[in-house]
């Protein structure tokens, strides 16, 4: 068996379909953000405007995040040296959960290393302890969802897109005794799009279903104090199970559920990617929270968030640049090509100074290849001008923008 | 279906088991490491002298961690906002990479967000992408890479704990034109034994397999410049991969696998674990990377702590405590009853300021229960004194050590 052919000819494969990933090495800068010092591979840097970050309010750069940090690293230190039940749950840790539960008016948080493993650990271990547990997923749930519900062994039922209709039909042909859950986000990462929480939570009642809504693109940005779609629409106390991200809006690191208290003492006791892994950083909890607490008292980011989201959806629309029509803060620009998408970026890195990656498969499906543009607070009209005229320059040099239009 | 009651039966019985956790909230104390303050759950806070942490040497406390990670959070801020991909590699990932190969003698690292998920992403990734693999996995493998095996999809086959002639025999009976890889670790970390790598290593090279050793406990900790057992006993380059964590001997956090760049870079490209998590906070890249720069150049610390773990392991004897006789820095005190464990555990914190947490089922087998205790260069000999006469005294009233010394 000649291993490194085998790995050389996967590669090979990927580099072909366009599929092969190449990371943009960047230096960020605290109280520069959106710009960012980019590393070019052959070892100058280069001052970058960076539009496909998902720290959405600006919050990882924030003062009194960056003071709580440095305080709490005085205070503990580094790492906790342990996993929560083995001398790392610090009284950081504490404050926080409490903080996220009340954010989403839960009875009890518990934080992760990651989003990924939060939902991992949730779905993964309610859909094993409950017996001949269904799921039910919709189509287009994140990767660590799709991972959470396949590693809990539970029966999977996949319905479409946001269809609250395809849904009941769904759950109407399972036996009614059956513990059910039904799994879904409020923004959906790359479409942008929102679902019907308030119909999907009707159709989770009417079958006895447990409701797990994931909010890690919302939540800080969404809702009277940040709580997400949810908040926003009134529906929080219909949610069984929140789940939320402390990497995007609010800055920082980590996953986290929220919920009812003896739901979230299971997952806490019985979902071994929490048990086995060391605790965050009590600096980083500690970090999380004064974020938190912030977003919660400044209405006014999500406010210019949403203002410079809408500004810049109409500057795309009169560009004539193929901006999919979403509700939410994320604007997706198809390309439909991979080797097209990641020239597009390449050439806005290299020559405009724009930092916009290429999503290509498998984030999104083959076809829908995009660059998904975050504009936030942040972002000034003279940022946005630019991006518009570097889009519209690379569009037309490669054939991007023409094609479109002729289509 | 009651939820609720399904939830709160699951949790009474394992209190009835005795495998409920309760976590004991800490509030550790920059530079008073092993001390640290216990919060109680009336609210009271006391000192009390940490024994089961995994920041074997203290670096989670250590000046030139906490200054590098203090610069970064100035320079960069807090979190990435992205995955590695979108936005998420900063110039403190691609350095803190660079360090951890040399450290292994490697051509390539990769970081992730614990060590949990490096293993997880590894082997899940390598026995699905090799064609028809076959993993031979020791029977003690921690949970992670069990997952990790799991989630591969791959065939697997379970030797008998350290036996190079088992795992002969069980190689010996697989197809040898199959792809084939051994997992296993170098230091276990409830028994505190060692592998027999080179034994390891020649059956696997006699197989045409790939090695992939795990020394989460071990790095930092063993060899000229801390790179692990396998350092120690020069066998490194025999291994193909080695996979460690930044949460232990190097006192921060997140975990990492070390290897040829061709195979590293396929569990980059292809890992979903790895692609779809946000990356690790720039600062706390920057503090790993100056944990590991001391580490490499003071093996005095090394030294002290192998001293400290002789010295406490001849005391533990001494008093007629049940103390494993490990090749190791981990001291495991055999309980063998889960509520004694806990009742011991208890006493100890709450009468002797005394905090070692028990270790019950599942992270050891029923019947298995015990103390584990972890030495560090920071205990002094008054600490030891204090354990000692606790774990006698507490051992004495519950009847646990003449039980012990009667048996």
């Amino acid at each position: 068996m000649d291993y490194n052919k085998t790995f050389e000819d996967l590669l090979a494969v990927m580099k072909l379909d366009g599929r092969y990933r190449t990371f943009a090495e960047l230096e960020r800068i605290a109280g520069e953000f959106p710009t960012a010092l980019w590393h070019k591979p052959d070892g100058e840097t280069k001052r970058v405007t960076v539009w496909c970050s998902n720290d959405y309010l600006g919050m990882g750069q924030h003062p009194e995040v960056l003071a709580a940090m440095h305080k709490a690293i005085d205070m503990s230190g580094a790492g906790t040296g342990g996993t929560r039940n083995i001398s790392g749950t610090n009284c950081q840790h504490v404050a926080l959960e409490t903080e996220l539960a009340d954010l989403h008016g839960k009875e009890a948080a518990l934080i992760f290393t990651s989003g990924w493993i939060s939902n991992l650990a949730a779905l993964g271990t309610l859909g094993r302890v409950l017996p001949n547990c269904a799921i039910f997923s919709d189509a287009q749930n994140h990767n660590s969802m799709i991972e959470g519900i396949r590693r809990s062994g539970a029966d999977k039922f996949i319905f479409r897109h946001n269809d609250a209709a395809h849904l009941d039909e769904l759950m109407s042909a399972v036996d009614p005794a059956r513990p059910k859950i039904v799994a879904f986000e409020s923004v959906y990462s790359m479409d942008g799009d929102i679902a019907p929480i308030a119909a999907i939570c009707d159709v989770a009642d009417r079958h006895g279903a447990l409701t797990y809504l994931d909010e890690v693109h919302a939540v800080g940005l969404y809702g009277r104090r940040g709580g997400g779609v949810a908040e926003r629409e009134g529906l929080a106390q219909r949610l069984t199970i929140i789940e939320g991200t402390l990497a995007k809006a609010f800055g920082v690191m980590g996953g986290y559920v929220t919920g009812p208290a003896t739901l979230i003492d299971v997952i806490r006791s019985m979902a071994d990617s929490f048990i086995f892994t060391t605790s965050l950083c009590p600096h980083l909890a500690a970090g999380a929270l004064a974020a938190i607490q912030h977003v919660k008292a400044h209405p006014e980011d999500r406010a210019r968030q949403a203002a410079n989201a809408a500004q810049l959806k109409a500057m795309l629309i009169d560009a004539g640049l193929p901006v999919l029509d979403t509700p939410s803060h994320i604007l997706p620009v198809i390309v439909g090509d991979a080797h097209l998408c990641r020239r597009i970026s390449e050439r806005l890195l290299a020559e405009h100074a724009v930092y916009v990656q290429p999503i290509n498969y498998p984030t999104v499906a083959r076809g829908q290849e995009r660059l998904r543009i975050t504009p936030t607070p942040l972002h000034t009209e003279a940022h946005m001008r630019a991006l518009i005229d570097a889009l519209v320059s690379v569009g037309s040099d490669l054939g991007w923008t023409a094609a479109r239009r002729a289509a």
